[in-house]
C-alpha cells in the first residue's frame, strides 16, 4: 500500500502553484535582464515592465498606490526594514517602540536588537485567545513612542488582531503603525487606507508563490530611509537587483486566489475539528476559531506530547508542526502559546494544522482517523493519561 | 530579416542556465517544505538536505567550511550585512572603515549610511587602471580601524584588486577584511584561507544562477551579529525562510562552470577588442585587459556619446551598457571611470561589453561590424569629430 502524503504545514510555507511556476519560467531563461537597465537596452525594458505590472497587482490587492509597494526578499526582510528603518528615521523624535508578545521572531528579535542600541521596548501581553487589547496599547503610548508593530494574523494560532482599532489609535497619536500581514495577505481583505496602516509586510510563499520574495508597503510621505543600501532600485527605497521571476510569481499567486477559496478552506478546517472532537476527549482549541483565519487550527491534546504526535503522524505521511516552525530548533515549548497563558503541558501537547486550497476532504478524513489512532495509543501508554 | 539578438550585459546579470532551472523545479512544487521544519516532518528534512548539499558545493568552491557559508538574497544583502554587522560588533573597539572609490554602490552607500551614524570613512583612491595601492591601504589603517572593504573585481572595468596583499595587511593589523567578490566568483580561483579573507560576498545571477539568492562567507570565530533578525535559520546567522529553490540553483550553476569556460570567454573578448581596434581609431580600454576578468571589456570611443552608441546598438538587437547598471538612472557619467581619472568626455563615451559562455564567435563578429558602423556614423555627424 502506498502511503498517503498529507501536507498540513501551509502556515510555514505552501506548495508553489504550477501556474505560478509557468509564469516565472520565461524570466529565468528569456527575459532575464536586470530591470534597472531599462534606460540602457530593450531587454531591460521587458524586465521593468514585468516588475511594474506585478507591483500593480499587489498594490491593488491591499488598496495601495503602486509606488508604495517595495519588493523585498520576504517577510523577514520586510519586518526588519519596517522596524529598523523607522527607528533610524525617528531617533531624534523618540526611542520607544511597542509590540506584542506573540509576534513573529523577525519582529521580536528586531526590537530586541534595537533595545541593545538604546531603544526602549514595550511588549504588550495578549489575552487567553491571543488578542492585544487596544486599551492597553493606548495606555502604553508615550510622547517618546515612534512605532507600534502589531501583527495582523498570528503564525501559530491564526488569531486576527483588531487592526482597525490599532490603526486608528496610532494615527490619532501620530505614531507609525507597522503590521506583519504575512499570514493575512490573500486570506483576509486588506485595505491600508481603511486600517490606517503605515507599513505592512507580506510574502509570496505563504500563498502558493515562491520563497525568497516579499514586499513591504510604505505609505507615501512616511520618509523612512533605505535599510538595504545599494542603487536606485525600487524607487530608491531598496537596493539590490530585483528578483523579477520571483516578483512575477508573487503577483501571479495573488491573481490566482479565488473568491470562494477561503470558504472551502474554512470547510476543511471545520471538518477536521469536528472529526477530532467526535473521536477524542480532552481537546482544546488554542485561540478562537471565530477570531482566526481559516487556514490555521491549533489544538492541544491533553496527556500527550506534541513531539510524539508529530512523529507518529509523520510516519503516516502527515506533515504538521508543534509550535512555530521557526522555533522548532529550540527545545522550548512555543512562546506564543505560553504567553497566551497555556500551561507548559498544554503548550507541549499542541499541534498546528494549517490548510491550503490543495487539501481535500479525503485527506482531512485520513488525518482525523490518524490523529484519533495516534492520540488514543499515546494516551494508553502514557503514565499520566486521563484514566490513570 | 529577423534581427539578431546579442546580449553583452552579462556583468549586470546572466541568462539562467536551463540545467539550473531544471534543478530548481522540484523545489517549487514537490519538495517545497521549509528547511527549518527538519525537526518536525519528513518534507522538512528533504528541504534541509538540499540546502546542506548546496552549501557544501559553494563552500568547496571558495575553500571554506560549510558552516561559514550563509545564504542571503544576493550580493547587495551580503555587502550590507558584512559592513553593517561588523560595524555594530566593533563599535566599542573603533569607528573607522576603509573602502575604495570604485566599489559597488551597495558598499559605498552602506559606509555612507554608517558615516551618518558616527563612523569615520576613508575612501581610498585608485590608479588610472583602477587599482588600490596596498601601501595606501597600509598607511590608512589606524588603531580605530575595524573594517576594510575592497572588492575583488570591479563591476564596470573587470579590474582585479590585489586581494592577497590586502588580506595580508588586514590580518597583520588585526582588521576585519571584507571583499565583494560578486564578479569574481566562478571567474577567478578563490580561496578564503589563502587570501586571508574574513567576509566575502557572492551572488548567483552573475554566473547563470537565479536572481534573488546570494551568500556571504563569514569566517568561523569572527563573531558578527545577525543583520537580518528572525529565527534560527542559517546557523542562527540570518533570519528568514530559506529560498531552497534559489539556493539549489546557485549550487547547480556553480557545478556547471567548466574549466575551459573562462578561456573561451577570454577568446571572445580578444576577438571583439581586435575587431574594434582594426576598424576604429581613438579607442581606449578602461582599466587594463591583463589585470581584469575576461568577462568584461570597457572601452571609450572618443568623439561619441555612450548613450547614442547604446541606443543604436539596441536598435540592432545588441544589449550593452554605458556606466554601471545600477547607475544608469542617474544622468551622471560613471563614478568608477571618473575616479580612475577619465575625462568627463571619455567616461561619457564608454561602453561596457560583458560576456558569458552563451556568446558565440558569430555574435561577436556582428557586434564588431555594428560598433564600427554606429561609431563611424556618429563621428561623421558629430560637431567635435576627429576630422573637424
Amino acid at each position: 500500500m502506498q502511503m498517503k502524503k498529507v501536507y498540513l504545514d501551509n502556515a510555514a510555507t505552501t506548495k508553489c502553484d504550477k501556474r505560478v511556476v509557468e509564469t516565472m519560467m520565461p524570466f529565468f531563461t528569456e527575459k532575464y535582464a536586470v530591470a534597472s537597465s531599462e534606460f540602457s537596452h530593450s531587454p531591460g525594458i521587458d524586465a521593468k515592465d514585468a516588475l511594474d505590472n506585478a507591483r500593480s497587482v499587489i498594490a491593488d490587492k491591499i488598496g495601495a498606490e503602486t509606488e508604495e509597494v517595495v519588493f523585498t526578499s520576504g517577510g523577514t526582510e520586510s519586518n526588519n526594514t519596517a522596524i529598523k528603518a523607522t527607528a533610524i528615521a525617528n531617533r531624534k523624535k523618540g526611542n520607544h517602540i511597542i509590540t506584542c508578545s506573540t509576534e513573529h521572531r523577525s519582529v521580536l528579535e528586531s526590537v530586541r536588537s534595537l533595545e541593545k542600541q538604546g531603544f526602549e521596548i514595550t511588549v504588550l501581553p495578549v489575552s487567553g485567545t491571543g488578542l492585544v487589547s487596544p486599551d492597553d496599547l493606548k495606555s502604553a503610548i508615550t510622547r517618546k513612542t515612534i512605532l507600534v508593530s502589531i501583527q495582523m494574523v498570528n503564525q501559530e494560532t491564526g488569531i486576527i488582531q483588531d487592526i482597525a482599532s490599532i490603526g486608528k489609535i496610532c494615527r490619532e497619536t501620530g505614531v507609525v503603525f507597522h503590521t506583519d500581514a504575512v499570514l493575512g495577505y490573500c486570506r483576509l481583505p486588506i485595505n491600508v487606507e481603511e486600517y490606517q496602516i503605515d507599513l505592512l509586510s507580506i510574502t509570496a510563499h505563504k500563498m502558493h508563490g515562491p520563497k525568497g520574495v516579499g514586499a513591504i508597503y510604505v505609505r507615501n510621505g512616511l520618509g523612512i530611509p533605505k535599510w538595504m543600501d545599494g542603487g536606485y532600485n525600487e524607487f530608491n527605497k531598496r537596493g539590490g537587483t530585483e528578483n523579477v521571476a520571483g516578483v512575477v510569481g508573487f503577483a501571479k499567486a495573488t491573481e490566482l486566489i479565488e473568491p470562494n477559496e477561503i470558504k472551502q478552506i474554512e470547510r476543511l478546517r471545520r471538518r477536521l475539528y469536528e472529526g477530532i472532537k467526535k473521536n477524542l476527549e480532552y481537546v482544546k482549541v488554542n485561540g478562537a476559531m471565530e477570531r482566526s483565519v481559516p487556514t490555521i487550527l491549533n489544538v492541544s491534546f491533553k496527556y500527550v506530547e506534541g513531539e510524539s504526535v508529530l512523529l507518529h503522524l509523520d510516519m503516516r505521511g502527515i506533515a504538521v508542526i508543534t509550535g512555530s516552525a521557526c522555533f522548532s530548533r529550540s527545545l522550548e515549548p512555543s512562546y506564543v502559546l505560553k504567553t497566551m497563558g497555556l500551561s507548559h503541558e498544554d503548550a507541549h501537547g499542541s499541534i498546528r494544522f494549517s490548510f491550503s486550497r490543495f487539501n481535500t476532504d479525503s485527506e482531512i478524513d485520513y488525518v482525523v482517523d490518524s490523529v484519533r489512532d495516534v492520540v488514543k495509543k499515546l494516551r494508553e501508554i502514557s503514565p499520566i493519561g486521563p484514566h490513570k
